[in-house]
């Protein structure tokens, strides 16, 4: 319990120490998203329009983050924010359902030939915590599989191996599981495979010695924290392949991928999931999960069923104002959208890899659609071991991200950019220089490490 | 995937039935939410203001539910509305921190002891996982035990139970571990002890059998679906103790319940939980979550850490919508319009014991602050499995509710009313006049199940 509050009003003259010490007393760390820890202390924004985000202090900065990967037309759209206030002005929540959550699940299933059904929650974690549950409940089985490194929000079967590194992840060929957060059951970590991403014949073998026991494989196509590394044409299929003879569901998790195609990730594929998990851009910028599938999986949802296998509720799931926000963004990310958004990106990359280039440093570039990593090595990793970097290389890829944030660019605290279509080329040249002298500068101890 | 979509705009001249019908095509069960569900079809609703919603043929009807409690001043409320659109105006959600989640922070840690530090997160079900792994990273135990009916979001190892009945439910002594969702992990039951709500002795004896691998006894100390029963003093402390004894922590799901007090429920009782889950109000109406406790507890959040114990993210967590919306909403909420509310509550409780008696059924309230559940029971339950309905009572239960929703009210599909500050004694002579009508419609019916 702390007495005093902040007297001053919101974007007051306090100083972000200030406003950072307060915090401190009723936050532990001072923050309230690990995503969003900087030394010695978070920027505190004020405001946002399109790509720029002015904080406190009045400077305004480019967003190549768009809050990890959720905001597709950069900040306060105005065709969103006129119809997020009609619905405020309506209410934002009720007993009752809406017309808003039929029309944005009639455009994501049309838009999705996998997606016959949806089911909106409020997050990507409960959207893969439904995903997975789904899975169970339709095959009856316990295990799911996932790839090490991968990234699927805070359920904690996903969150098994999620940051292993080499002093704990073990052999390839039977890769550790390696718990994320302290007291994770044992009973957790005995119902998740843990399997190598992208490495197909040690990824078979693995599943193959829990052929019976496995309800879905769950996949990332194009994992942010495993590298941001598109999977394998040849992989996807093999894992399909491998599900089709096992009795097993093909589980995308599709929260931050679904950006890259309009189709989602899996447009890229021959092969199709059985079910997806969504999230980020499909909420226009407020809270949102979902998972949408084939009508005979998502009929374990349905509560007319005389044996409901899977009863979800939530309270603020499928709010009018995140469903009519979310209509209103997807609609204006359509076919015509996202290949300029993507184009942009690709020039954006191109630019960069000119600079690595002029710069003479040992860096490489991975990504898909409108979203890219900086690798600050020389090859672009293929996998999880080779995308990690370690921990000097993470403080030269920090140094690099602070040197930009400095330069008045925001990208994410894995050094990776996240395209909005509020974004233009004069942005993408700002993020080009600024990375060209951020090279020039981690230089010296970048090929130092790289000796 | 489907290939039409409405083509008529929204508050259109579709009736539901055509609503429900497209809602079906995409839909599993044509809804979003079961506690929406309602048969032939769901009511859509249009709009909402104070206590009064609006559906989609004009219809206005008082509400009674108010977003399963998560609406504590009603539907847009000027000054949350005016709050939201200037948020919504400056955006919704940036990778940077912001002063709106200090400030909800100070507000909330200022209003409970308890409270020391606070970790929002996006829905209830996350505040509980959260809490539960918070509870897990402190003690380093894997086990929880949880009140057999009661329910506490969508995290497996709460469901555990949550619909027990006499066919599943087992000896009262050492009550079964019953699924909710098919397809639940053996490993889940495993770290699930399930006791006796509210009862002392049965409780303790099942307690000491895990003593050392208990991470913490989570308790809602006001329990909807348990039947809105009040946690006794002596139970509580009872809990309290044999944490204290055998090092594990008492959480307190908050959830529902923090609206009954200034402090939440835990105001009522003479010890306090380590640790406390919230959601519902805390967020203006808009989704939220979040867990509260102690410095030392809340520690394993902190990324200063050296080792930090439990990571977590969200993308959408602390978004400044809901922060701003929240701490307005907390504001208005403060000791006086606690006391104004409970009081107009006690009131409705009041009549309706007048009505249960002008009508001679055999009917009975429980409830606590602003929140009360009618039982068509003659004497009020006080354990869960006396205040289990069954077959026959549920559907009475039903048909007392949709009596109500024809007279143009809304309860919960649990017949129980959630108070908010918009209602006044107008709204409730109206509910006490439907309810006595509804009372005399079901008497013979209610009477024969009696006999």
């Amino acid at each position: 319990m702390m007495e005093t509050l902040i007297t001053k009003p919101l974007n007051s003259t306090l100083t972000e120490e200030e406003i950072y010490t307060h915090a401190c007393e009723v936050l532990p760390g001072g923050i309230s998203r690990n995503t969003v820890f900087r030394k010695p202390h978070p920027s505190y924004a004020a405001s946002a329009s399109g790509c720029y985000i002015t904080d406190i202090y009045g400077v305004k900065r480019i967003d190549f983050a768009n809050n990890m990967a959720s905001l597709i037309h950069g900040h306060a759209h105005p065709a969103i924010v006129d119809a997020a206030v009609e619905q405020i002005r309506n209410g934002t929540a009720y007993t009752l359902a809406t017309q808003a959550e039929v029309l944005l699940a009639q455009l994501l299933c049309a838009r999705v030939p996998s997606f016959d059904k949806i089911r909106f929650v409020n997050s990507g974690t409960e959207a893969v915590m439904a995903m997975i549950k789904a899975s169970r409940a339709f095959t009856g089985r316990p295990k799911i599989a996932k790839a090490e490194g991968a990234y699927h929000g805070t359920y904690d079967f996903v969150e098994v191996s999620q940051l292993a590194n080499p002093t704990n992840w073990g052999d390839i060929n039977s890769p550790n599981k390696v718990p994320l957060v302290s007291g994770t059951p044992q009973g957790v970590l005995d119902d998740v495979v843990i399997f190598p991403f992208n490495d197909t014949e040690r990824t078979l073998a693995l599943l193959d010695q829990y052929a019976d026991e496995i309800a879905c494989l769950i996949i990332d196509p194009v994992p942010h924290r495993v590298g941001l590394i598109r999977a394998n044409d040849e992989y996807i299929t093999a894992l399909y392949n491998w599900t089709r003879k096992n009795g097993a569901l093909l589980a995308f998790d599709e929260v931050i991928s679904f950006r890259t195609n309009y189709e989602g990730a899996q447009e890229n594929y021959a092969v199709k999931p059985d079910i997806t998990a969504l999230g980020k851009i499909i909420g226009g910028g407020f809270p949102v999960g979902a998972i949408a599938g084939s009508s005979e999986i998502m009929k374990v949802l349905d509560p007319r069923e005389p044996n409901l296998r899977f009863p979800l509720s939530g309270t603020f799931s499928a709010n009018p104002l995140t469903m009519t926000a979310g209509r209103i963004a997807m609609e204006m990310f359509g076919q015509e959208a996202v290949s300029n958004l993507n184009a942009l990106t690709q020039k954006a990359i191109d630019q960069i890899e000119q600079a690595v280039k002029i710069a003479g440093v040992p860096v490489s570039v991975t990504g898909s659609g409108s979203m890219f990593k900086i690798h600050l090595k020389a090859k672009p990793p293929v996998t999880y071991r080779e995308a990690y970097e370690g921990k000097e290389l993470n403080a030269l890829s920090t140094q690099l991200i602070n040197h930009l944030y400095n330069e008045n660019i925001i990208m994410t605290n894995s050094c990776s950019c996240m395209f909005s279509t509020a974004l233009g080329q004069k942005e993408v040249d700002m993020l080009t220089e600024a990375l060209l002298s951020g090279f020039r500068l981690i230089k010296p101890e970048l090929e130092k490490l790289h000796k």
